[in-house]
């Protein structure tokens, strides 16, 4: 397939429909109306071959879903609505067209899946392939919820349970014959995580988050970026870090420690924020109108450091997430 | 040097001071605020090694800079004006440090020379080096010139001398000993191209183009994208072509005809669009204005063929520009 014929082929598969797109693939620009009031969020990610994927383990569709779910992760980090993605693709030459193919079936299910529209991108050969995606969204500039804004007494939550993606991982990597013997549900996690668009909203919208991330690099690190970054502390009680009862029973044939791997494993794309206590009931609020559980793991505090607590004494775990440059 | 690190690196560099942007690097997103009445322009384009650069032939610095110039000739190109870029780096971890250092530089350069903020970006391993940048602009959705418009009788103009570009690329490849033997400029328009952004935006605000497109494939195919992909054709006098006068005096030592590597040869990052006769004054005035040399090559005509024309003959020409996947 052509460039030419590549970019057909996509513009024919994500032609637009939203009428604030006033211009989507097939010319220079994309031109798209922000509503008034509103402010533009963007946001961009990257997934390589053999750093974030390893040839061979996850098909094409897979891999452009998750390249569209983990980008537009970072804009419900905000509180802010993806709404526009382009897309740049490098890929090998020799199996380009069918790559090609498979992999905008995975950007299309995303962007079917969060109400998204493709509205630029392009091709080029690579020897190693990768996909880079920018997520385009908006908010009311009064809303955003940024990684400053925690403050001390504030209570620290997270969405969903962590760990399961990080397991995933160690089961692909591992060679334990993961699907069949039951851990297909790590790796699924690990392959399509699910972006807390809905709830980061309505966390934004109703002033609830004081501060607010997505764990991409594990709850230590991240947590940091809420926390000791800003001249902050926090308190985590271990046993509220939300763990999925599949996660608790098979993580320990993986490593020593299920909770350093909940901890430092990373790519939970779970929401990480802060609230005041008064907020509590307004957090189990969105929790119910989101559908998605959120679990309240602890305190910030002040001074720099971030100590993770079991019920009798005290564990400080230093553990450094995944460092792409180490 | 981390990736946390590279990237606290990037945010002291790329230090915001536009009250529009609300958050550059730093947070999950950027978050930029859209003048009233304006539509955002998106577009992204790529460098990839071994495709469009050859490792060794041009600094890390001179990379960093092309890949802004080339990401907002196409925001120019709709007549818009590029304001916020996100980059996405992938590059080898053994030369990372300074790698990230020098194309920092780099992109700096691109952003100090048409006042642009870089808001976002992000850094990888990856083991073929590219690098994606991903230009926002600003426009007067009423303004915006697309490639379709054009209409049978229209002039055709293209700013600049074309083929310069396509000679710097011949000159490096062919080892030439280049720099040494006189041919340094050619190579530098090739690193180094000129995003025609004033004239593009003067063009769309005085309603002056009626199709318009930035030279990245060659003439005679990006002509082809105002004209024959719409129904239309193309008659363009070969001896209207602008050509440099360095141009005309070494091409012939690089290729039997110093034509077909100005029509064909590509990176030329020129505007070519399309106007009504009685705008010839119009257009006079916005080379003026812009210091940019704009010249009329030929006429937009009924059916799909362009024809390029000598002046005794008919010449036809039908090669195809360069393909990333032919």
């Amino acid at each position: 397939m052509g460039e030419e014929d590549a970019l057909k082929f996509l513009a024919k598969r994500f032609k637009v429909t939203q009428k604030e797109v006033l211009m989507g693939i097939g010319d220079d620009s994309a031109v798209v109306k922000i509503k008034e009031k509103n402010c533009l969020v963007a946001s961009t990610d990257v997934l390589v071959e053999g750093v974030h994927f390893l040839p061979g383990t996850q098909s094409a569709r897979q891999l452009g879903k998750k390249a569209v779910l983990v980008a537009i992760s970072d804009i419900g980090a905000m509180g802010a609505s993806p709404a526009y993605l382009l897309c740049s693709l490098g890929c090998r030459r020799e199996d380009a067209k069918q790559f090609i193919e498979d992999l905008s079936q995975g950007v299309e299910d995303g962007c079917r899946e969060f109400g998204l529209c493709l509205i630029g991108g392009n091709l080029s050969e690579s020897q190693t392939v990768f996909i880079s995606v920018t997520a385009l969204g908006e908010i009311d500039g009064g809303k955003i919820v940024r990684r400053s804004g925690a403050a001390v007494g504030d209570d620290i939550h997270v969405t969903g349970t962590l760990g399961d993606s990080a397991l995933g991982l160690r089961v692909l990597s591992g060679g334990h014959g993961s699907i069949t013997r039951g851990y297909g549900r790590f790796v699924s996690r690990h392959f399509e995580p699910t972006p807390r668009i809905a709830a980061g909203r309505m966390l934004a919208e109703r002033g609830i988050a004081s501060s607010m991330i997505d764990i991409s690099d594990g709850l230590l690190r991240d947590l940091g970026r809420l926390t000791s970054a800003h001249g902050l502390g926090a308190e985590v009680e271990l046993r509220d870090i939300p763990l999925s009862p599949d996660f608790l029973s098979v993580s320990s044939s993986f490593c020593e420690d299920s909770y350093s791997l909940a901890i430092c494993g990373g790519e939970d794309y779970e929401l990480l924020f802060t609230s005041q206590a008064h907020a509590r009931a307004s957090v189990r609020e969105v929790s119910r109108l989101c559908e998605v559980p959120i679990s309240r793991i602890g305190l910030v505090t002040g001074g720099g450091k971030i100590r993770f607590l079991d019920g009798s004494g005290e564990v400080f775990y230093d553990t450094e997430g995944f460092e792409h440059f180490c």
